[in-house]
């Protein structure tokens, strides 16, 4: 039971997103710095190598990308999706011509260093949250990068994250502007009669309205923009209501300094933006083997 | 000739973007949440508001947006892209109908968070920079987020800076790796044969390097990963050259922390990963109106 | 609280599918029948006409297909999708070129009369189970029609119906073939942490799965291919549990002439797949006004 | 001569049709069920089998489907399209690891029960046609479902049918709304002009009209909603004229149980709508091989 | 009778094609020249001039080309596709702000001179054969230039020509390698029973090919590669047989000098290549007004 | 130093236009006739043979054709683009189902012989040039036809020619039309400033502008539409300035007939939109084996 599940991304959305980078990089003349090379096939050997510590996520990526280039260059890893990795020991290895080499280089790294990063900052969040105590899983939100939501959304599981919603379809997640004339109560009853064994979320600002969203039957409350002192209150109720088993979110105000005092309330979810907004890429680079 | 290259991103760049975005987001049933307003055509008006001071970015990708999403609703702006934001200061206006307006709100927040980040620290960087002297000018490399180079390299010009290469395609640039078994003024002269009016640029790690760049006519030279000492002796000498209007770039090791030290050296554009690879989002809301 | 939510499509899907079809049906010359026409600029009037009662779907793309096709043309509905039709009542008007409205009358009658044959045998189904007494809800499966389901799911809507899953993405499904070396227990636990506040269900073919579900808090369980008075036992079993609130959906062998039967049991939703795969066309015409 | 045409769709329609449904059936996050599993990668055989009688179609969209979900899968097939088929007889098997398998379980059989469900009710209409004597071969129309139609007329020909038109480019048909202005003499010599070496069709509701259509050379005259007996006096007619070889179609009021009369007229084609429009799907599965 | 059918391509073919051009032309940055401008929002006149005489086409897709690039230009003409055109005659205006004037430029006129180049040299061969006497129409082939095929066809149109072949799924053409093991009789019998109502072609090389497709059936009989007196005594035979409406199309060895000639049999049609892979560009220019 | 940069197109722009082309080919039944074949799965194997002399381009895009058509097909080559072919000597040759070499000619040879057809005609321009004496170099324009820009520009490579602008974003280019209210000089700085890096150029109608374009250091100057004296006069004055080492192009009036004596003049390259714009197809035919 102790096995994550899978992070990798659905293959469609690696192959997609992989054929657009490829031809936004090369435009209409390919690379035409690599076509000056004297000895443009020469096979040739090169390590992907992290310049930081951090978790490999993208290596799909980086496979499809030089599958769609050219196929004859192989691309092998010695390190997988999750793994956390170190500064100079090369996690994979590319080979074939070496112009191929060159031209995929950027599409191959952008999407690694981004994905990476991704990763890492939530592997920083998972750790930091496992530190205050508690069972928290951090989890992703739909503040994600236009066109990148799939690949994102796998790299926050590689880190050791969870998440929430793929989609507008997948979940209700009934916010205040929803509540304009409508009681939490009867949002949860027309939201499981219209979309029914769909995940019902309720954002709450204050205990009164967990207490609502609790008896009304949803099955995730949101505990949002509280402080750890105030989301601590709402767990406690929950825990001792008749509907113990109600996921608690926290999000807001979520940060790496934070978010060990969030986890110590004994919420089940931690959400953060952060993760997929606002995470610096990891750097990772191609070093040709010398000869 | 005070005025600024406009920094708006191609149209159909916007479009496409936009339209996968759109897609993403609201997957097979659309907004199953908004699906539960009592009222949900009721016309609304919201405020773009940042949450913090920055550089706006990405408007015209909120506007096409809601446009896709539904042709009611409309988008004003009282900023542009470019202008420097304040937080709690809107800087646009969405009407329309409510349901929509929620339903549109993470796309177009989404391009708008993360192109305003982009611009943002773009800003810092120009600023800093300048804060250093000298006239050298901040640009973007090709470590663009897959799928979002058009619209990032815009929001780097909204930000003050400008583009280096927009793709392989663009402009030679002549590493280490391309002169196995090539002088640097061979591979100069083999790309001004083969790729003629193109810039030809040269990564250099020594001044050695430069001066024989310099010497073959080669319109940028790189200064790769010097110390601003190096940097400035690598400057002088151009300047004192035949060819002192060589463009020198520097790159590599360029923080906001030492910008204002390579700025000083006198050279003429600092490229950057950091800008369009590891720009935390800008904090947009979408807050609607109090009734 | 009694009004339905939307059965309007994600207006994405409309276009997409509506842009396919119309290159689909036109081919490269477009349509050389109707090139053929005296006059074929002459501003002519058409109503769209069921010739059988039913229920309408797929209105809007219908006046996609029209929008993309000639821009003269102007659609306008009498109906709304969900209302239900009788034969010989127009349900809209189509006014234009008559060469256009020739060229995009099958492309829009293609989807008029599948989507609304989808909603017309839903809500045969809905007002059968409706007969039965108690309050279950018809949904559908994911045994749609490539490419088509986003719009099936809308006009099961549009004919009363709910939508089980969109996509693989939704909602955990845990069936026979997933369970090998799993108890339900542990897969309703796995599926807690791993995709924190998704509907869970569990496909049950007997009383005690149906026990061991609700007790591990499964959000719905699916009492698959049971007669109707085995369901009536589960559902029994369910309700004077401790968590009564657990939705029970019915599955398999749910035909019309079952389907009162199943829903007398008292069961929350009742799901069939003969709504999107295997409805017949509601069959309607583009009747042009006689001058 | 008695080898039929190739029943297989274009290979292109396959790949990008099957590329559509997978991305609609897996979302962003993939199949969330599967990723529960113990050992997802655990090599799994499975069968995909037949529950009722019928004829097979589909079978390069199922291949399709799992080589572009996952290359490790292998799918072989014991029978081909336009093979009839029985229950429970195993008509392919599909080989490699188990969470693939249930990944692409729905789309493969979405494709294989739509399109065998189609070469199925076309199988009756054929045998029942031919079981009023005549030569008439059965039809399909324009009337398919939105961005299927290629691989729905590739199920027409495995179910013995024949395809109409492919797209409005393909012929010219004459109906009605045509006419106003023009005599179907004017019709044909205008379509003989504009479109030379098209086949020519003209819709006619009573004999004189087919008289001036056969004379004014038009290669098929459709009979429309004419009772078999009206539609036999008509095809005495051609078949006395002039131009006896005049291809005769009968299109409107034909069913299962009217297709042996109107088969018996002599008649040549005989179109309908319902066998791509409204055809029930046939029920087809994929049992995984017990341990 | 004598209006001729639409030359209008049909709508979606143009958005498309335009759109993939825009593309293709702006790359990823946009016009990094015309941002330059001191005033690029300057509201400007704009003519589209002929440099040279003759036929219109393409106007859609210049009109499409600045509607896809910026509402606010605006696209007037004087002219319509089909129309003879003048040198320093203006056959439309562009008004709109100058720097999407000269973004839009090469776009709307590379369509514009590629496709009236298709009509003017249509119209060449048109008026030569008419010269010739008889009533032959000049048609085109399927030898188009790749992803243009809509667009040349239309544009022959334009010219006065009739088009061949949109597709390989529109008639049945028979060259002498699907004859291995065929008699010609055979292959019509096939034909007309596997795909009834096709235009069926035979391809011949002598008169007794000729003889046995006319009696076979065939609707189009085609004289490859022969001399206009060999073509002669072929057109006398069918005139004179049992099928003298057969259409006579001749192919191969058609050229501007040769095409009176053929024409003078009396063939119905005369296919050339040279209209679609071989028409040199009309030269058309943008003309900003003068100040 | 003398081996030429690769001719090869980028693998994505050949992969994306071959779908369209078989698409566009096929159609919605795919080849109608070719399924009328006796055998169409004989293993059969057919030349790629030119009928005429030129430059071969687009084996590429004719190896992936039959690649996306049938993967049982195999295609090779007994000369490389850029190879000058003689007629009637096999230049490729393809091996496998009938039915697939019969479907999938057309779409191979339309590639071969439109992108044969410009390395031919840019060839003759090389050698015309290289007459004339001097080193100018040949290149192309953004005169393309749409969508195939990407190829042909590697077809002008094939020819021993060069590209001009990729896109609108590669080079600066100032026209007559940008100078309104700007200077030459500070056109340069405005773009050198504006866009670091790239080529700019500008566009003289004169001897003064080329001065002073050459002062300000652009790094092209266009010479548009001189005579072979006035440009003359030019390249003199160029070559005798401080900057001597300024490409000179030549531009407009340029046929086969001046080549010569524009190349005479010393200039660096010569520019003409004939080559993409107006070059005959070189006519190439696949032959089958003979029994």
């Amino acid at each position: 039971m102790s096995r994550p599940v899978t992070c990798d991304p659905p293959r469609h959305a690696v192959v997609e997103a992989v054929a657009r980078a490829i031809a936004e990089d090369l435009g209409p003349l390919g690379d035409i710095s690599a076509a000056l090379l004297p000895d443009p096939g020469e096979v040739t050997i090169a390590d992907i190598v992290p310049r930081a510590a951090g978790v490999l996520a993208g290596s799909a990526c980086a496979t499809e990308a030089y599958a769609q280039l050219d196929p004859r260059v192989r691309v092998t890893w010695s390190a997988t999706d999750g793994d956390r990795v170190a500064p100079r020991e090369a996690v994979g290895r590319v080979e074939g011509p070496l112009a191929a080499l060159l031209t995929g280089e950027r599409t191959a790294l952008n999407f690694l260093c981004h994905l990476s990063g991704v990763a890492t900052l939530t592997r920083r969040f998972v750790d930091a949250a496992a530190a205050g105590g508690g069972h928290a899983r951090i989890v992703d939100t739909r503040k994600t990068l236009p066109g990148l939501r799939a690949l994102e959304k796998a790299a926050v599981r590689a880190g050791g994250g969870a998440n929430h919603r793929g989609s507008l379809s997948d979940m209700v997640l009934v916010k205040d502007n929803h509540l304009a004339g409508l009681s939490i109560a009867d949002a949860v009853a027309r939201a499981r009669s219209a979309w029914p064994g769909r995940g019902i979320e309720i954002e709450c600002d204050r205990l009164d309205q967990v207490e609502e969203a609790v008896v009304a039957g949803a099955h995730v409350v949101m505990l949002d923009n509280m402080t750890p002192e105030a989301a601590a209150v709402c767990v406690e109720w929950v825990r001792a209501s008749a509907r113990p088993e109600t996921i608690i979110e926290i999000s807001g105000g979520v940060g790496l300094d934070t978010v060990a005092a969030y986890a110590a309330t004994g919420a089940d979810v931690i959400s953060t933006s952060a993760i997929t907004q606002s995470a610096p890429a990891l750097d990772l680079g191609l070093d040709l083997a010398a000869e």
